[in-house]
């Protein structure tokens, strides 16, 4: 048997992922990243989920048009049009149905993942929407229970203990026994729902400096996560820490640990964002499909001029397409347990 | 005029840097990082201060004993035999001698620059120590009152905001305009220590997500950071933020800004930690002469081993060569103003 027998086997075992990707909100770089990003996956089937005159015209300032013609579909989002790098309804309005297509494509089975473009909480409001973010919308409707984000750059994944978006303070206040037990095992799900069964060493973070130094630098080590983590490891979970938080994260992106729990915004955030300020890209887990996401913001100021770099989408279309294919068994394997 | 006559001419200009390295606690790494580092400056007068007998072992040990005769010349500390690797009261009473040995030759202009090798707190205080760290130490007997500890690796410079050493929650607590204040002035006298007069942009780091949100995700960047900074900047220091944690400490990496103030331990340490892992440098500033260090501990464990990786010990000997030669004289500019 030739090598080209194997390969013919292979692509017929090799389930093809179907892409979705919103363009987020279309005043901002969503459509432009997209656009930019398409191009390098011409083997792969994306459905594009926007406005498409909006996206028609960023080809052509792009410069582009031609080039990607084939490989996605439009499903086109209708709306009045909208004018770059301004804060605008019409462009809320737009963002908004283009999450709500991309929910409804995943749960009709139409797509097996779903990629984000950024918007904006501002436009969103002024569409009146009752969801400001992406996560929320998508746990709401989905009706999802446990659902997490887990950022990944290179070799490192860091789990973020919610909630992520609170002052540092309550953040320190939610560093409690039960709270860290919780995201070890989110932590525990991610690395099952991204398929990772035979690597599952999770690392948490400690809070304080030098991880307390045994009580010096701060109790919240021994009081709560120590004993977190002792539970969840008496339990089989393949957890350990509190580590420093200054090794931690160089030591999981060497290898030695699969994820990395971080107990509040910034710790992980510098750390990943320190790995490649460009790259990182966000996962949001426990829906019933896979969710990525650039780590970056709409962009208003520098949208429609063609140099918004689109490193983030790009890697946000690479790890839909690593994780995509298993997710959905993964998730009704694990779900029994929800 | 031929290119060597402005090689000598440069020579005769360029002052010579006397090095001080203090060997730290005779049974951890510091002997051995130091051994490594020295044989890499053959053209560098280097005084080692420490246990020349327990100095000679680790040579020997690293089968280097003539490839560094020559350009050092010890200052030697006696004291009982130690071995490697315990914790130890003799070793403790040799780190601690050394240290008053360095202070001591860098008081009388013996030395230009003082480099540290790590020492542990618990054989300090074995040895009956009034100090339990360098900082503490060096401050208290050369009467400094305005001193700080800035990070250096590759091109970013951070600047922790005292105490460094303290749990998270009494870090927010300090979190108040008085301070940030004096952080932002602390900063600006590094940067002129280090002789950087044309190049003092600081940056502050916010201390809540988002640099705050707004004062949505945490007040104290309304309360405190931003009065701070605008009483900085009216006063005619080159001072911007609070930026997002997850950016700031990027774009000064690239040029943007000259030093970094960080606002709590591990918001710099993971910063600098994940540039490079073993390359970071600790500055001690303010006191009457430079302070260079590693920024790694005793390392008991893999101590005597010939395994101890030097590269921050040879960043922290390269740094001092680089700032040492006009610290002293900007000491003396601006110290009319302490």
């Amino acid at each position: 048997m030739t090598p080209s027998f194997y390969c013919r086997a292979y692509r017929s075992l090799m389930k093809v992922v179907r892409i979705g990707v919103t363009l987020g909100d279309p005043a901002g770089v969503g459509p432009e990243v997209v656009a930019k990003s398409v191009a390098l996956f011409p083997d792969d089937k994306i459905y594009l989920i926007g406005n498409k005159d909006n996206f028609l015209k960023i080809l052509q300032i792009l410069k582009m048009k031609n080039e990607i013609q084939g490989n996605w579909e439009s499903i086109d989002v209708p709306g009045a049009p909208v004018e770059f790098g301004i804060k605008q309804k019409s462009a809320g309005e737009i963002a908004l149905r283009s999450i709500e297509a991309g929910i409804r494509l995943a749960q009709d089975k139409e797509i097996d993942v779903l990629v984000t473009a950024p918007v904006n909480k501002e436009t969103l409001i002024m569409a009146g929407s009752m969801y400001v973010d992406h996560e929320t919308m998508l746990s709401s409707i989905t009706h999802s229970e446990k659902v997490c984000t887990v950022f990944e750059v290179d070799s490192l994944r860091v789990m973020f203990m919610p909630p992520k978006h609170v002052p540092l303070k309550d953040a320190i206040a939610h560093v409690t026994e039960e709270n860290v037990f919780t995201s070890i095992s989110l932590a525990e799900m991610s690395l099952q729902l991204l398929g990772l069964r035979g690597r599952r060493k999770i690392a948490v973070a400690a809070l304080n400096p030098h991880a307390g130094d045994g009580g010096l630098l701060g109790k919240e080590e021994l009081e709560w996560i120590e004993p977190a983590i002792k539970k969840a490891s008496s339990q089989g979970v393949e957890v350990s820490g509190p580590y420093p938080a200054d090794s931690v994260f160089h030591r999981a992106s060497t290898g030695e640990f699969d994820i990395v729990v971080s107990l509040y915004h910034d710790q992980g955030h510098i750390a990943t964002k320190m790995i490649d300020f460009y790259k990182t890209v966000s996962l949001t887990l426990g829906l019933p499909f896979l969710r990525t996401s650039v780590d970056h913001g709409t962009g208003f100021d520098i949208a429609g001029k063609n140099i918004a770099n689109p490193a983030s989408m790009i890697e946000a279309i690479r790890l839909a397409k690593k994780y995509g294919v298993g997710y959905e068994s993964n998730y009704l394997a694990i779900s029994k347990g929800f």
